[in-house]
């Protein structure tokens, strides 16, 4: 599948500020660059850093007044639509290092709350079958509303409310994912089925050796994913963290499939 | 200075259970291992990981029945005590990719809610002279008491209860640290003046281009501490995770200065 | 049934203190005090006060060093078993002035979080059988733990952990009747099923045009149980605030059907 | 001080749905009605009901479509301006028993969390003299910020961010004065000097055997202000509560000095 991928942003700063940006999609195995362009408004830095896990990269910029920023990009995604049921989970003891982070609790995956919930719940089932159980839940119990969480709400919020966005959906699938000692954590993608078009978020577990993406509001199948970073939950991969004031102009994603 | 170390643990496990152990004091160039040696009852596994940031390494370990694990250590720490208040902060836009996890709030440390605190408290100050007025703040308003705080304690909670332990005292550092932008984590370390002996907790900020101890409970100077590990906050770096029940037995640490 | 009641608290105090006392059963129309005496080691002051709601009464004690409390009771509780599911709700047009309190969350019962759930799980019942099928998912999906929860549990944090004592169970169903738009508030009882014999804690909700005991922790029918005091949450009817410092002695209770 | 209070609120209701108001000031000897009137679009049920301590009155509603209130009272409010740090406190034991709900933590007042808080910063202060000093910090270190602050904010919460609205400065100032052991409850009231012009919140507190009012934000002294209702704290007092769906249409809050 290739995407067309358009995000169009605008913020007005009415003082040099330092701004750290994340909106270009990773060139990965699964999902090539075929073709991206990232225009900014003038800048007096721009400078580019990995991304957690270097799975992707993100932009430093200091700038003043209206900044703008185009990308675009057109990206071929490659990834097969694996039976999540039949993934078998890592013996705890056979996880790679880097992968523990990715079994603790977060600020918005409090992970360790849930371990009495999953074993009651989920506990008679194992691995990819157990995230698929989890999955079919959250789709099924929660509903998609706009504008009930904030920058707090952590996934025992929504956990409890049952209602929420795709970062809340991506929270509390991590969060029982971790509690189910399969390590898990927090994709921002671009999806074409995310609806409204917006920057997206799932899930990923590491399953059978390896990392899959699973979206909980059950929007964007993981062959139509293109990743644009990772990180333990949502506070470790926001499209734009400004440090200082800002004000919202405009802001428009666009992600097509040709 | 020349410290050693002798550590014992035991814990009765009902079922064959996965146990991830970080007690180990990481060979580094301020910390140089002169002798080290680790025994563990009889186990099923065991395998060594790297550690959070390739600092230091966790074993994962399979066993069942008593488990036992002694830990001996001699270690020459060779780092100059500097002055905190002298080290310049890092702009947001300069600092390297690698540490911009660290200026995130994670499950302990919700620096994103301690923003106007800081600016108020602290933002006359810059830098090492902010990061040293917040440890002595912490230092002068805060009761080291044990038992007061748990699993659950957020920096929030003993930020408004103003008591904890070394753990505590350390999240509540990195919390408004971060809220101030710079860069700061949890390191899990050894210290002879902990006090009772026991596995302690401090603060690395990140200013003048690297990462500084900084200990709010004032038990350990930079130059006495030996680091075992690091991480967000105390949910990455614990010295004993429990996958499955566990009973505890027996436990000592002891760190003496030669 | 008649209850013989039998009740030892001792404190050690280190300086004069304000103490709270709620331990003596209310003498009501479903529960006659044929006996009851209480009997305190020598105070400064000691003055009774009406208890919320004016059930029952409260004691304002002054005391310094060794505080000793005797409380004993023989009480006939004459209370109908009635079948809950059978019970109507008040529509909340219709409820008194002084059930409105109990609609609102509180302390350990933040009601105001719970709607979705209780709408998705329960929304199919009313009145008495939803509270009935409310208190028997309790019953079977919590486990009584002590240890696990302390005076910062809230319903939220039991209702996310699933185990708790008698407390949090009662915090549950509350706070899940509440959101079910049903006037709940919190008891503290005597009940000779509680194990290990303890103050104990029930909830009340308001059905059918008055109060109804119902224990999710399912150790007391509600034909057995003697009312101390109510109010919204735990907050409100501790057996005992100590406006200072206290050292804990002893403490007794027993209750014995005769 | 003679007061004119001009309410208009209009909602829509997509189906029968009830609802309890409390926008009618009460007639208390401090604050006389010489004239009140309200007027709701038809319903289908009307029933004043007594408010929280029968301090003033709730209304019951039953109604559907647009519903539209109108409400206008002219009040002669006649309290004298004490110098609240001249009154003494009433020590825990000689307190009334209709006071002690309000030593007690609440839903959005976890006292019980500040205690060290307000003996370290506070602690050389008593009575009135203290809350003086704790309305003034507030006063001096939030900000008045709407939009920050939401219904589940607690003052845990506005303490760490130092911003909020009314009803947050109310909650902070009671929250430490229950931590002094002193009776605080939250008053729902109108005040000319409110600005942006809307229902305001404050803080009463019991002091010299009687209760106080007292505003942290500053906008309103004693003597210009008329009380609603009271309350543990917000969830105890709203002006509207709606039990189901309802959508805003129109709100209007006027209150001019005669």
């Amino acid at each position: 599948m290739i995407l067309n991928i358009d995000v169009n942003l605008q913020y007005r700063l009415s003082t040099p500020t330092d701004l750290l940006l994340q909106v270009e999609a990773a060139d990965l195995a699964d999902q090539r660059l075929l073709h991206a362009h990232i225009d900014c408004s003038e800048v007096t830095h721009f400078a580019r850093v990995a991304a957690d896990e270097g799975l992707g990269e993100r932009i430093w910029l200091r700038a003043d007044g209206l900044f703008r920023c185009d990308y675009t990009a057109r990206i071929k995604v490659d990834r097969a639509l694996l039976n999540l049921s039949a993934l078998d989970a890592v013996p705890p003891h056979r996880l790679p290092g880097d992968t523990v982070r990715y079994l603790m609790p977060s600020r918005y995956c409090p992970s360790d709350e849930f371990q009495a919930f999953v074993a009651a719940e989920f506990g008679h089932l194992n691995g990819g079958a157990r995230i698929a159980a989890i999955r079919d839940w959250i789709e099924g119990a929660f509903r998609y509303v706009p504008g009930v969480s904030n920058a707090q709400t952590t996934a025992l919020d929504s956990f409890v409310q049952r209602q929420g966005v795709c970062r809340d959906f991506a929270h509390v699938l991590i969060t029982l994912a971790r509690a189910a000692t399969i390590p898990a954590r927090f994709a921002s993608v671009y999806a074409p089925g995310a609806s409204p078009p917006d920057f997206h978020a799932v899930a990923e577990v590491y399953l059978d050796g390896t990392w899959h993406l699973v979206d909980a509001t059950g929007m964007a199948p993981a062959d139509t994913i293109a990743r644009i970073g990772v990180g333990a939950d949502a506070a470790d991969v926001a499209f734009l963290n400004v440090f200082g004031q800002t004000d919202f102009v405009a802001q428009s994603v666009s992600v097509r499939v040709e």
